[in-house]
């Protein structure tokens, strides 16, 4: 996605060989209209696929996701929780994610209630890094039963392998900006 | 807003007499579309108000600011973040906020980027409660130099005082549903 890869060049700031800030439009701040172009994409990219869920994982899919939704006849948006709420007193589905770029473990929690047999989930997320979270997640809708359609990515980095992974189990990826290499500060496209 | 009272009533589940329930299309599930019409009366609430930028906290907030963007101008939205993350290398405001149903204290942080002396902030939330969080966004948005034009929230628990705390700092407070009490797993409005 061209105007993606342009914003990402024009408001992102690369750290090191690993990191890219975009805390400007994505992460932190948030350009709706621009998230509303994005959803707009991923519905090219999934065209003709059959979709009655997204699901995503708090805090930064949130938006990703909710923008998008429109473009899917209102697919209802579920967000795995990363703490379980004390207002979360029925039975949930839990799975692991690893997060590298934190150092840390979390376990995603979805509600029984709202991940279904039937379900056709399609799992948006801001960055695909190794693919821990979205891998997660797609345990959690295979515990329910359900399928995962595809997975969709605002910004991969594709030099941490995790659309790899999740091909090797059979899943559709589409990212719309995949980042091949990071140096001096330099952001180098696929 | 009727239609929110009346979700509310279908869809919550009242726990105890301080805590309900809305994660079937608020706070876990999503259900985009009804969150445009909540962005919609917002807008309503707050016509004719000049307001340049909206601000939430992480994660239950995100939603419901973005799908409100639009019906002001797409306003950017900055979300309060509860935890430094290890790409936040820069200054940032920071305000306590005390939960006290889940019994913790947070420190919500916003980046000095993402605040200026000229904001005009629509404050937006899903609950309001105590009024702790919007206090606390309030006081980031005053570190800044920034003017607070109102707080919006989607369902305020009118028996735990915080719109008042909020008016009392000469605040205009919206809240689209107001719950005067909560008896028996019984939800009642003002």
């Amino acid at each position: 996605m061209k105007a993606l890869k342009e914003k990402i060049l024009k408001e992102g700031v690369a750290i090191g060989t690993e990191i890219v800030k975009v805390d400007h439009f994505l992460n932190h701040r948030l350009d709706v209209k621009f998230l509303e172009e994005i959803g707009e994409e991923f519905k090219k990219r999934f065209e003709g696929e059959e979709i009655n869920k997204i699901l995503t994982v708090e805090a930064s899919g949130i938006a990703v996701a909710c923008l998008a939704a429109p473009y899917f006849d209102y697919a209802p948006v579920v967000f795995a929780k990363k703490a379980a709420p004390n207002t979360m007193t029925e039975g949930f589905y839990v799975a692991e994610a690893k997060s590298f770029t934190k150092g840390t473990v979390s376990l995603l929690r979805v509600s029984e209630r709202f991940l279904e047999k039937d379900d056709k989930v399609l799992i948006i997320d801001d960055f695909l890094a190794h693919g821990q979270a979205s891998l997660a997640l797609a345990d959690l809708v295979g515990q329910a039963g359900g399928e995962v359609v595809g997975v969709g990515a605002v910004i991969e980095k594709g030099f941490q392998g995790g659309s790899e992974r999740l091909r090797a189990k059979g899943y559709k990826v589409e990212s719309l900006a995949v980042i091949d290499q990071i140096i001096d500060g330099r952001i180098i496209f696929k």
